[in-house]
């Protein structure tokens, strides 16, 4: 059995980590941290776990997050960073999912978070986890950066197209809509029902965090620097990522085909059929991207849809995916619920 | 394994059934059936399926219902009291998602379901499927009759009440709320998003058929008649009913202590402690029903809460639970999911 | 043209107060007050008044409330209290849309307000402005307490039933759902949309503030006690207002008859025909309250449901009905609107 | 009075128009036709209505239209251009909400809605009204083709673009996102709650109708032929339009002051602040555009985001402002309703 931690339990990802891993057949759960709310028991916080989670939340302190296989970070960013080193010397592998170690270049992190890095050197050793690409480095890695959601659905999307040479880099366009579950669970005006129910917007058009880390992906992968626009909108539902991406095709490739071989070995990545348009619902508590391409008529644009659950493939899932590859686990152990629909 | 067929599986409890049974580890799906579909992937209607279930819709007459072990409906009223016979001297066990064999006075049930009934005797053979009642009748069963989403939630939540003679079964009333997922897949003007979202309303005040399938439960817990006002409203949420029942206390008891051990041995039953309020999405995707019981002051009334996923505990979760039982399984195989929340 | 001056503009009340007086013909916009946004113009935190209301917030010190000709209170409970005799003294009718007056007896307030009250000499002169009961003293008030939600909707509902003697009032009930902007524009967890969206659940079933002072107004109609249970639901919905009341008869009374004599001369009161199910969304924006009545079969009960706007009838629309009676306009003046449907 | 009559008045743009002209001080509402419902209320299929629309529906033969001074067609595709000639020669003006009018190829219009066009020479004569072009010609006009909503918002967004040369007419994308009434009142499963509510998807990508209407106001814009890629999805929300438009700069621009000079005169168009992010709340039930324009850090692209309520400045709202110019009312009679926030 794989001990497992989880620092800061009470937002959105934490009560996702925790359903997926309650049905982990290799997960004991050892601890799961919250200073505020320590004693409580994590189902009194949160119903759904009534019967199948018997942890209370601990404080950081008596959580003995040092003899757990590995620990989760489900907490804002800037956490992971003050306290995954001593995790590491203990022996501990760690999975962030907050954003302390995605981006490699320093001086674009410290730039978009607003601080100042507290371990420039753990970041180079971390492997960013996206198991589509990265799947060999993730198996040895001791620290994972688990990707943000945007960033999962939009690479995802863009990757056959860039590995390929199929599209001008110059003009990317990414027009990304997300539930509202990916604000977290803060107490805040403008995710409150009344404000973003029935009703839907941009944000964040002037600069996202997410815009440098998709950009940082979409290089790699094109091997040069590219233009990319990115827009962010809020939809009123609360689990789903949709992106729409946009490019201009410079080669005459079958990008149905493209993709199809791209993602053929991958379980968490299903390509429809050419015509299709994949619905949020269809991933829904389900960690999968699913992802069509079209050539609207009339126009060289080509059109990436690539749907995902931004708490599971975007988030949760994802992280527990990279933990059964670190651990040598089947890599869907604990992964194969089916979309719930309707 | 159990091998498994579905008449009439495009709608929003065959899917469900779908869901759960493709992760049922004694199953084998051999057919499900729909006469308009024939030939179609069951995953192009249900994307969610991709990947999980590879059936395609096929016609009765090619199904051969007759060599499975058991067969769901998931039809429309009227429908599986035409083919139950044939199953049941084939040897086949027969789970009914529908009305036809839930009320035993045929008087009553062709009252309300403006039909004539073709097999009345079968009627007096099914068992009522409500585990927490009929346990031991189901699992020597061959017919059951699975209940309806509402009465499943108010009769759970009347069930101590009336068993203990706690209350004043003259004037019993249930005020019942469920998502528009209830009122199936159909093609209709008044369950359109446009119509049904940002909106709340009752219906069926002057008649609902769930009434006189909720009265007879009733009646059989109090052992007489009683006096029964049930007003169903429509929720602008996909999945989950919420029934808040109402009565005058008539005897001096303890009624958290009462409910909790009524259903101490129950996996799908949780009272919750003292001063709760249930929320719906406690239990979506989840075969469970909570309830919570309160004494609101000045007043002698006893309010009861109680929640389930209309499709899960109220439709198919309750089958697969039924299914469980009468093969001789652990109850909660395939049905341990932990509710999906946010 | 009258001078209208709000207190606390920055919630859910505030902003319904200035989309109705935006459009008033006799009403002059001298002052709103928000300390915490003194000096931003309304339209900037409310982008749906941009060109319609051109002021900005001031601090109560700089916005002249003394010179106005009524002051609308959209504050917390607890504040129009403190400023409510100097602005009487000064010349000035006041509203208060907080529970400060609404209820008669000090003791009872104090106990469900948590505080001591600042002028109990006001709260006996203080006329309740529900219109359709105190039509003749709103006319010549200097203070008005404006309703609650709930208790517009739920007084509404019960009042010809109990003028009438029609039903048992030892035994009310009163089943309410509310749309989320009844919890104002508060950042708190409970209404956030990942929380409140596709969910229901009951609140407040232990004690709601809403319990006295609808029962201090169903006592006033019956002419003496009542047993009343009040149970508030929060429906995933932005506005509206549905209560479902259940009594039972104890008259021979033509009901549908009843209603419609009550109300026969109340432009804000509509009573359904026979046989109908009213939905909040055909009240939507709108300052009306439509209620229909029913006799369940094979039952002693009758069933009220009503429905209303939260925001308009149920607040911001009934106190510019209250200034209309008040300063001897026509009573719908800026009152006309369409329902807003679908 | 202007003499108004509505063809097919049982939609949401039927009912959406009622509602305005209900409120409009000169106009006499003489009939409204449905040949299904002839001789119901119309208040009783719209409740909100009750109180405030009088009319039964009647058949087209009673209903007198060509008595009326305009005639409104709420109807689908194919059904003005049957009926447009008699009334016009009746010298009756007329608005087709539908697209019969709206294309001038005629031989595109037929490719797109798969009919032969009944009358060419009208299709010649029609406006497009789009007021902030076309305020002159629809003046004069007899016959108009109101704009789809897509079409609305979308070109509104783009023509300060066009009109001035700044950008690259060679790639321009609109994503676009629209609120389920747009699909109309009709029953169909794809448009019930419970599969749009909760969800997202893109479609039409392989082509839809408003692509060739909008490309031909963006060529005359022009001058020019364009490069045009149109990406329509579904929101989970009844009301609201909003699109995001995408160019590659190739002049340098205040891109803020080109937009703010453009629309300086218009009512119905307002231009945001810089740094705006529109919401379709902010215009729910108004008569409005709002737009704001951005140029994202790190790229040659413009953002331009534009939304509108679909129904009203998409429909029904453009109807009665095209109406107003034609009979030389100010134009916004019973235009100018706030919007309803939350």
């Amino acid at each position: 059995m794989i001990k497992v931690g989880i620092v800061g339990g009470t937002g959105y990802t934490g009560v996702e980590l925790l359903r997926l891993l309650a049905r982990h057949p290799q997960v004991e759960l050892k601890a799961i941290t919250s200073r505020k709310e320590a004693g409580m028991p994590v189902a009194e916080m949160f119903p759904n776990l009534r019967g199948c989670v018997k942890l209370a939340f601990s404080t950081p302190e008596e959580a003995g997050l040092e003899s757990c296989d590995v620990v989760f970070f489900a907490t804002p960013n800037g956490v992971a960073m003050q306290q995954t080193r001593a995790l590491l010397d203990a022996g501990v592998k760690v999975i962030d999912l907050a954003a302390d170690f995605r981006i490699k270049d320093i001086a674009v992190w410290e730039h978009w978070y607003k601080m100042e890095h507290a371990c420039p050197d753990l970041v180079a050793e971390a492997v960013y986890g996206l198991p589509e690409i990265n799947r060999a480095a993730i198996k040895g890695a001791r620290l994972i950066a688990n990707p943000g959601c945007y960033p999962t659905a939009v690479q995802l999307g863009f990757l056959p197209l860039l590995e390929s040479g199929a599209v001008d880099v110059g003009f990317l366009v990414a027009d990304a809509k997300s539930g509202v579950s990916g604000a977290g669970r803060k107490a805040e005006i403008p995710t409150l029902f009344a404000e973003a129910a029935d009703n839907f917007k941009a944000y964040g058009v002037g600069g996202h965090r997410h815009w440098p880390e998709i950009k940082q992906g979409l290089e790699s992968f094109a091997g040069k620097p590219v233009g990319f626009t990115f827009v962010p909108h809020l939809l009123p539902l609360i689990r789903g990522i949709h992106a729409t991406l946009y490019a201009r095709v410079s080669a005459d490739i079958d990008l149905q085909e493209l993709f199809e071989k791209r993602y053929a070995g991958e379980a968490f990545v299903d390509v429809l059929p050419a015509g299709s348009h994949p619905e949020t619902r269809s991933v829904r508590g389900a960690n999968m991207c699913r992802i069509a391409v079209h050539r609207p008529p009339g126009s060289d644009s080509v059109v990436v849809l690539s749907v995902i659950d931004n708490l599971v493939k975007g988030a949760a899932g994802q992280a527990v995916q990279n933990m059964n590859i670190m651990f040598g686990l089947p890599e869907d152990t604990a992964l194969d619920a089916v979309g719930m629909l309707p």
